[in-house]
């Protein structure tokens, strides 16, 4: 009796210990979810549109994704679009010059002149980039094109590829080929957002965008996919769009247009100043549009055409940035007054670049002292007595100091948004540019750093 | 004695329940630990050295250092170098557009003509840059200066200062001004590791170097103190060099000897690419050594002064790396086999810049795809199949491809040390640089980011 007596007494003194133990371990449990919160993945970028857009059909294209397993297991990965014949194509690529091999095969084949009967095809793999590879790359690019060609009808110097994934490994390029039937058989007008789902890497959405206006009474269409600056260890971010319209385009124009456009677009984004061995951005036009045909650069339907073109390009850049690897915030960075349009564009992108302002943005922090510095390391021509910064409509420093009516509490409150405004007004001319950046954040740290735990 | 013997039973059963309960609190403790590692502030450096190096004294120099509650409490703040007469100096700066005001005036000191019975002062305050502070930025300068001049006795014009902490708030310069006194009565030759205290911002361990060499059977003494890219929000990185000798050298001279050395050393390193408003190097010759004077740029003894003074400049170079806001490694990237000793260094430069590769090493991974990029990013003459890439001793890749014997255990045991090197062969030519720079982690964000919670 005195033994269970004791046993009992033992007994209650550990149940009283309970309660502060399980006290004790929801605090703890708060702690672990919010220090882990700091790098935690999500699964969708924040900044995310609510949802992939009603792309139209454009006439004279056709596509078609599947499962090749060239890397991934359950996704597709392996995207085809097949060009009427008539379909002039335009091509932008990376400027590294260490490119990959379906870059320098591309590269070759853009404004080579092409017979009215000619189609063309445009085949994209993700899971493996096909760079660094040697000439294995070569021969693996020309055994995917060659397959292609005969199952579409079109010439191999007319097919276009593309490859996204690991690099320096061997694209295992049977896997491709061996799906060709498979990808011709489902070719249809209707499959594009299927298209932009097979060449995502680590993208968190996929990425697409469209116009629709009207030339000589007719309707003219342009619709585009592309992937962004998702990366998989030991992969590197690479950009890849492919715009599809109607148009008819003679080729060198729409090559004209394309690299105009593509100054004020896709060159003006960043997310971590690196440059892919890959990128690629092609844009086919297949004039099957009863429009009448756009002729010269200073034409009124050309800058229609133009514009409707750049706000698709702008759309689909703006669309990569959002889902920069841990982005959590997009920030449009507008530069005026600046001597010429080139200083202008190296203030914007120093900005954009900097991995002082990316993190102050991570932090909320209006911190106008690193934009200072930014365009002080720019290159630009600029005087710090006639500087302004603004974040959002709120002037922060003018005139060399701090704005004399800055209010912090305001411009700290309005950098808890996701999406931010960052102004400078250089005070010396009358040239301008934008660029567009996310921030940098430990999501980035951890996507690249790739823990080995 | 029911109710009695039910609650002994719920006693019983809570106790049971302890056990479980203390094991998930270790469990719960053991991931919180983990999770906060992975960004919790080391002290000091995990890449600091051991201890302050033994600097010699410099004839000629004295040096002094106060607390006068610039910004910070309960640290010094404040350092003075007081220059003998027929002291020589010669500096480099930022090369920002948006220059402090302390760089904009000690540009204009620098060069000038001096009488041979004029001495000169070294002032610099941490806590304050001084920058983007519009006319009170000059004003501040110049109040500091002329109490220097009087306080030493030297001219005004030959008054050097450098400031460096928090921008855009005005610089208190009465609280300067009001220690100088202090300052000058503490005057010693023996104080050079105490003013290398002063101008530590966020730096984690104090940064000395020195050489001793022999020039005419006589002792030359160079001894130099740096801080480096520690950061306060709203702050931005500034690195202050000041390097001083006994050397008796023509301010022409030392102009150049420095400007071609700064080329190899401090324009070499890296921690996150972006430039301060306040970047400054003081380089004082004081010519109080019996050796006899360094005349012409081609002689031999200037040649063993100039190795002895890069040997300063690159270990205090390095130590601002290895201070670098985050770092755990420190990284020597070696490029050879360039065509220009110019597209050498853009390609050392675009590695050690490169986000991607420096976010790699964090995570120990030997990623060359990533060296493949920033090799092709770089603007340099590259050619991919002549590519050769090594971490330590290992080649990874060449010839276009990974290297046919590479064995990612060797590579991925070498990625565990704290300081690595990474090799890239060009092999295109005889040209040659170095860089060195840290690894992206966490910390970084967390430092730059600000979270304010």
């Amino acid at each position: 009796m005195a033994k269970k007596s004791r046993d009992n007494a033992k007994a209650a003194k550990k149940a009283k210990a309970v309660k502060p133990l399980k006290k004790k371990i929801k605090k703890l449990e708060k702690a672990l979810a919010e220090s882990q919160a700091r790098t935690a993945a999500p699964r969708v970028s924040p900044l995310a549109p609510t949802r992939f857009p009603d792309l139209p059909e454009i006439a004279g294209v056709a596509f078609a994704a599947t499962a090749a397993g060239v890397r991934y297991k359950g996704r597709t990965d392996v995207m085809l679009a097949r060009l009427a014949p008539g379909t002039h194509i335009a091509g932008a690529f990376t400027r590294s010059s260490t490119r990959a091999a379906p870059v320098l095969d591309c590269e070759t084949k853009i404004g080579r002149k092409t017979g009215p009967e000619e189609g063309a095809a445009i085949l994209v793999n993700s899971g493996n980039a096909n760079a660094f590879t040697g000439k294995a790359g070569q021969e693996a690019v020309e055994a995917i094109a060659s397959s292609v060609a005969r199952a579409v009808g079109v010439p191999q110097a007319r097919v276009f590829t593309s490859s996204t994934g690991v690099i320096g490994e061997p694209l295992p390029h049977a896997r491709v080929t061996a799906v060709m039937d498979d990808l011709t058989a489902q070719l249809s007008p209707t499959g594009m957002e299927d298209a932009a789902r097979a060449i995502m890497t680590t993208d968190t959405f996929p990425k697409g965008a469209m116009a629709e206006i009207e030339i000589g009474g007719h309707p003219v269409r342009i619709a585009g996919i592309a992937k962004g600056s998702g990366m998989v260890a030991p992969d590197m971010a690479t950009m890849l769009v492919y715009i599809f319209t109607d148009a008819k385009v003679a080729q060198p124009l729409l090559q004209k247009l394309l690299s105009e456009l593509i100054d004020e677009t896709f060159n003006c984004i960043t997310v971590d100043g690196d440059t892919s061995t890959s990128d690629t951005l092609l844009l086919a036009a297949t004039g099957q549009s009863p429009a009448p045909e756009i002729r010269t650069r200073r034409a009124k339907t050309t800058q229609v055409f133009a514009d409707a073109l750049r706000g698709v390009m702008l759309d689909l850049a703006h669309q990569v940035v959002k889902d920069g690897e841990g982005a959590t915030k997009f920030v449009e960075v507008g530069v005026t007054g600046a001597e010429t349009v080139e200083d202008a564009r190296k203030v914007a992108m120093a900005i954009a670049n900097s991995p002082l302002v990316k993190t102050a943005i991570a932090g909320e922090d209006p911190n106008w002292g690193r934009i200072v510095m930014a365009v002080g390391k720019s290159g630009a021509r600029a005087d710090r007595d006639r500087l302004a910064i603004r974040f959002g409509d709120t002037v922060v420093a003018e005139n060399g100091w701090v704005s004399p009516g800055y209010d912090e509490a305001t411009v700290a409150a309005y950098m808890t948004r996701p999406e931010l405004m960052i102004g400078v007004d250089l005070g010396l001319g009358d040239a301008a540019a934008k660029a567009w950046t996310c921030d940098l954040t430990h999501r980035y740290i951890d996507i690249n750093a790739d823990y080995r735990s």
